[in-house]
């Protein structure tokens, strides 16, 4: 049988949610031109290609910031460091908002398919990058959610306090040896892209849903959480949600949301710090029944 | 012309259903990583595509069993033997719960691509290894629903009751030249992958539809099963519909069925034992109109 | 510029509608395991691919036929002779309720890669095959709706006199030199195969839509069709409609179309006769705009 | 880092608006056979496939035209020149209704694989062909909205006033160093294709999508878009919207944008001139947050 080789984890701190139901985070990846020019570099002259990518940080973002002032919203923006090469005004723009960035690789390349080399190098220049720009990352998000085991190292050796990119649970939780890096899990039916994405050259998506579904899909879920108490992490992406209809869609589920009474809203790194809390206990990886207070299984 | 040779066909035990007008069985799959892994074992470093699966057991498994004991409901859950090896917990879980656990393969490859040799040593093996790990099986669910007359054979050799792989009908039937085997079918509009399986890598389905089309879609079913004295088979995966807004579909479902006040929800194994029934009369081969007793055809 | 030649299209006789605002016709087109040998033989193999398809014949068929009788309607249904074959009682039953048999190819195969030879000789076996087990075919439907010219001449030159197989208008026309063969024309959203058509091995179809879908769908149509006066040609296959809600939604369909009031539901060979009418004058090539009586134009 | 270059974006004349809060235009690509014949010649004998795109110049153009009479609406129509020159009585009968005929490239071939010498070949041998014809395309639109920087100084060198292919902004504006083309921006989710478009051989598209989805698709967009002061172009292809319910959903469409009341819709030519307007200033590349009237960004 393959040996499949899951990072420890460990309970969050007991009150991450405080008196809350559920928590929710509106994050935006900003990954414009990236994405595409990583299947193949030949797309930067595929001017109408370029251009659907570009609406992202040229129009999508400054909306966004606008929406978010006026519903006054902090938010969580992860920048492919390429992103904020081509566009330093859109980065520039989101901290001025006062909003998080986190750090969402240098080239938005897949992952798996680098050597251990070549993934530690685009996560080491890409982060510096970002630095110089100004931001401060706090935690990462992979490439089309792929990461290997060494992808958490990185993570935590850079000092790092939290990854967004694993779907073994709803809620979050810390990872590895120490426990020392919040893990704010993902979710396909969270993120725009499988809703709104269309592309045939390079084909990227072939959806394009209406947002009255995707405010129902959301919701809906979100609703669900507040009966098992998780992480509503909602992933948008500027060129995509950043359309007109699609980002009323974004606004509502905000005010869903709020609505609901029992639900928190708040930045990636916000989640982060009360998730690692005050040093929790460790738990064990001894598999019991008794152990399972958060009614979740661990693999043998 | 190409010959198709189908197993004998029998009718069910006169009284399969009672007094009922529906039945309806809730079949879980729990598929975790043995799909994706016996497409190729390098997914096995694709921590996040591993991570997608592991929620079945990990999350998916827990929440499941505590709706089913909130609705005292009695369900039937289908293991890859790798499934049990890599999440004994969940098993086990399964087990104390009284709920029924079926085999669903070894490694949860594509038989129709195996040789008989090598789809027996995958039959016996895992059976044997499900077996010692406390588990009774009586019937079996081919991977991807995909088998071939011989996996009929080694089902029949190996003492089970059932199968429920096949979709040429939706009444059970008894199978074989002594009709000693219940057919369960299944349909894929009654399964969970095909309205929410999305993963690009490796590529395991493209679609997240909303919990409340799945809801009408399978209550439409059962529904209009009504009138044709059906079963309704539900089919879902732990790392699919045991999500938090999913699993509301499958208690909504379960709460329609209950409504109807004509359907009985059963295991499989309680429905394979009515199916067998007394010994009932075998049919015949000859195809003649008059013997049409359940409106359906046979191929010459 | 790369030459097209389609085939001289002729108006309908006068009077092909009737009082009616517009004609409907449900056509059932009896695939079976046809469309997936025409694939690859080896998926007679495939026990669940075959089953799937089986399904069809056993249960579909009888089903329909009832439920036609229930509603007092006559139907058209489109037969490979490699289905009245393997399934010569589902030939003989729907013969036996007094519905129209019609020519849908020997074995199904596409004929767009078959020389005008191969063609032939499929066509007229095929045929041949299907008269000699009692059925008097008088139209033809291609296999996957895909053909060239030389099959219009081969439905001529059979003695038929329709073909249901073009998507250039939505009303009928007559077809050819002489004007003598009734071309029905259908199109995809009228077909059940692309809402519901879900098969991984071979990859027939990726869809599971909801009967609802469907029923707004074609009831849309055929309720815009009565303002255009067109033929609302309905296309379904008997293993996918067959299924208990899907049939509900053809049922729901015959009703809506009755309720308008102005709509006739005819066969196929009905709806022929009269659009061949009492040898209509033919229309001139010439194309002017004074001539374009039915408001639709005609290429160079 | 792989640089990007786009053409120089300049602010539209101030008053484009006038007095709405939103624009919309309606405009047909009357692509028939042409798309398909660029990706192989050979499907010119695929009678059922040519019959499936020749329902739009002979029954979707005839209709629309009536709609838009009915109506009193004047629009756009996109003619690739091998579409006029198959069906001449399309071209004429469009001109003949007043409406405004654009120019969408000779062959619908994919400009990003031809180089530079071949595409401007397709692009002026077309052009001259479609004047010959008697229309006079001030407007341009790129096959597939496909295209190259090369592409817009065809456009520019050949006297047309704006293109109509690109997708980064909602909002027209003026292109390249001189300002003086017009882009009047596209977006997949105002197309008709990505609905519709269904045809297996060759897969043009694989959706057939509710007349009423796409109402509620485009509507809603329209109605976002009188918050931000968005052009909305909608794309509509007369094999596709031709169809009877679907010309239904463009009624509607058209009827909503009225009942808006401060929505004004033009044909494309009629918004290009107000673009340009009188002379406007030309916006420094200088990259400022001052700058950002429009509240979009551009990169370094």
């Amino acid at each position: 049988m393959t040996d499949v080789h899951y990072p420890e984890h460990h309970d969050p701190a007991r009150d991450w949610r405080g008196d809350s139901a559920a928590i929710a985070a509106i994050s935006f990846d900003v990954d414009a031109e990236a994405p595409v020019l990583a299947l193949d570099e030949r797309y930067a002259t595929h001017l109408s290609t370029m251009s659907h990518q570009a609406y992202g940080p040229r129009v999508g973002i400054p909306r966004i910031l606008e929406l978010l002032r006026r519903v006054s919203l902090q938010a969580t923006f992860f920048f492919p460091a390429a992103s904020a090469q081509r566009w330093p005004e859109a980065l520039a723009t989101v901290l001025d908002a006062g909003h998080e960035v986190a750090y969402h690789s240098h080239h938005h390349r897949p992952l798996v398919g680098l050597s251990d080399a070549e993934q530690e190098d685009d996560f080491h220049t890409g982060l510096e990058l970002l630095r110089k720009m100004g931001a401060q990352p706090r935690g990462y998000r992979a490439p089309l959610w792929q990461q290997t085991a060494f992808t958490l190292e990185l993570v935590r050796d850079a000092g790092l306090i939290y990854d967004s990119s694993l779907m073994d649970d709803d809620r979050p939780y810390r990872l590895g040896p120490a426990g020392d890096v919040a893990e704010l899990p993902v979710h396909w039916s969270l993120d725009d892209w499988e809703q709104y994405a269309f592309l045939p050259e390079p084909d990227i998506g072939q959806s394009i849903e209406l947002p009255s579904k995707v405010l129902e899909l959301w919701a809906g879920e979100l609703d669900a959480m507040r009966a098992t108490g998780s992480l509503c992490m909602i992933c948008c992406h500027p060129f995509l949600s950043g359309r007109p209809s699609r980002l009323r869609t974004v606004e509502r589920f905000i005010a869903f949301a709020r609505d609901c009474g029992d639900v928190e809203l708040l930045t990636c790194e916000q989640i982060a710090l009360r998730v690692l809390g005050s040093s929790p206990a460790r738990c064990t990886r001894l598999v019991s029944k008794t152990e399972s207070s958060r009614s979740s299984l661990r693999p043998r």
